[in-house]
């Protein structure tokens, strides 16, 4: 099932750049696998903020929760979920 | 999967009398179809309100949002999913 | 460039049957073109509800908002569009 | 009588890991037993968040917030609360 | 257990005057009768509103949804509950 | 006149345990205080939370004011305050 | 004591014109009562809305709901009430 | 002095094709009275609904109330304006 | 033009005691300051809160937003304006 | 195409007096070198805040993201986007 996923990225700006740039590099390497594995399907930025949505699919809300967390940046984002329904037009 | 799913009723006070018991009799009838087939797990009141709080279980959103469509009262109610995840202390 | 747009739909639930279905297939005939035309892309429903999150592609908002004010249904339709940026890690 | 809690766990992402663990353990601790004693029936994630909904019984308010004061984890979680009242479909 | 109940009256302006006195008088009855049971301890008016703020007194949130919707106005009451815990500085 | 006054305590969860348990004793000490003076008729916990809800009567607002300022941990109090007007009801 | 009364008109923009000015008329006639009693001390408009914010003066809220309820168009005045505590700075 | 005006239109999406063509007729016109009076310097759609922001000029708040209400569609416009003032980076 | 100021003052309560006074003292002598030039006409303070509710007269936003920026507490003080109409009403 | 641009400016009041001096001037001159390239069209203060209401114009959001990113205050600034549809009024 495909969840539409907001995040809101609370980084403090004082964090010193080597820590940030680290946590980027593991964020987007992390994120190539979830796309790797067909978990998030599209993805992009919220102009002005440092936030995304994204598209993701998932067996269910456990294991989306279980991917999302396994972001090295998930300790300081502010994550929600919506749930979607596949609309009939799409069907087949 | 398990969803949290809150109804807000929004039938008009001055729906007649018995045009508001027959919904409400199909709506009785149409939960315990629901309850029978396992998609309605439990149901509370919100104290106060035209409203209740239930915990559903479907394979995945599209099939809640056609059981929740198929109440009569439906097109009346004002109606919020959050989708839960199995919290790991509850496994087995 | 891509929008994410949120609809709710206002249509009264006292809205005769057959203007109801009429309207509704106007709108799935108008939404048909939208999605040949490439400006829609991908739809889902909100669970729940009579409520629709749907992506987007035009030149422009204004081109935009043409196209959603072309769907039958929108005099009663509670839009928000959300303008998405394309993220680097989408890039080639 | 029966709560719905929803708990939003605040605790800095700057936390030392073995003072996390240490809270996290105690945490599992006391919400066992928090089952064991009826007071904890159901919890589930809220994904992508380190956020909880569970369905409490306790015999009052005071009681209720007892129990969750009794978590080690209680000085940073925001916690609301709801009460619900059985519905009369769910009588025997 | 005590409550904090709010009630916004949605009554329209376009009731015609008898109706508006006979629901009032009704209302006016029904809460004297709450009093005398215990139920309503003290009542409150939000100036400036058609609304009051309530103090009451129920064994659970079921019998309190109970007296509520007693009320003759009940239908047109836009009620919130708050659940209120006893505080240790007011024991003996 | 009479006072709905919500308080959230805001102490951080850091502040060190002799420094939080002064403030406390002298918050009970203080309040004891308003209540003898008739000003804190009544005082609620908000289940789940640090945070209080009680009944206040002063002469005016600004007597209220300085009453609430007065606490120990005013500093750290978020505190709304709703003007209650009496109910005819209640009139002798 | 004086109060901060926000009012936000919701007469319907279909109202016959006779009816609305007669309102509008005996609102304009009641309030210059109120102004000459000194409970009515300042009024302004909400620039872009059929909205006002005043200044009032009464003894207690039971007196300044009584003397809002007075007002002709009061059945369709979305009124709110923020109580104010004279500023020390304004002493003497 | 400019202001930021923003104007969702309420008028029901029962209103007849007529009576609406006569309104956005009049409204066409006195908003171009109000562009040649230099009162009306920008305007655009919000994407997806029947709204739009604006940039106005006025010597003062009332003068800018009057132009408003001018406005022939007016009775049905929820209008919010919010005051800007001239950043430095723009002087000279 | 008048306009109706509101100030949260978000200085941490932390702050040493002798730093809070001298701002305190620099905050009542330019508000003696303002008053005088006639910028600042009334002030209230928000009862429970470090908050204060102002009328204020400035001949635009411009100057308006210079006068509550030399205010020694302005770092602190979360403030937001609204711009008040003259109302027909007080036209002599 | 053109976006209306909010932006809250959450620099730390405790910043040293150099620092921010130092940020300032380079906003400034980023700022100058935007409205050069036609992307910062118009810039207002928000009266009372340490905040800016801008209209921009630019190829899509992505190439806005990118500017507004450019800024030096960007880490500490609050960022909303509005897009905005050319009004067919404005059409030559």
């Amino acid at each position: 099932m495909e969840f539409l996923v907001r995040m809101e990225n609370r980084l403090p700006p004082e964090t010193p750049e080597d820590e940030r740039a680290e946590l980027k590099a593991g964020e987007r390497a992390r994120a190539a696998e979830l796309r790797a594995e067909g978990v998030l399907k599209r993805l992009w930025r919220v102009p002005g903020r440092n936030a995304t949505v994204g598209l993701y699919e998932a067996a269910d809300p456990a294991r989306l929760h279980e991917a999302l967390m396994s972001l090295p940046m998930a300790p300081w984002l502010d994550i929600t979920v919506e749930p979607l329904a596949t609309h009939p037009q799409e069907a087949g």
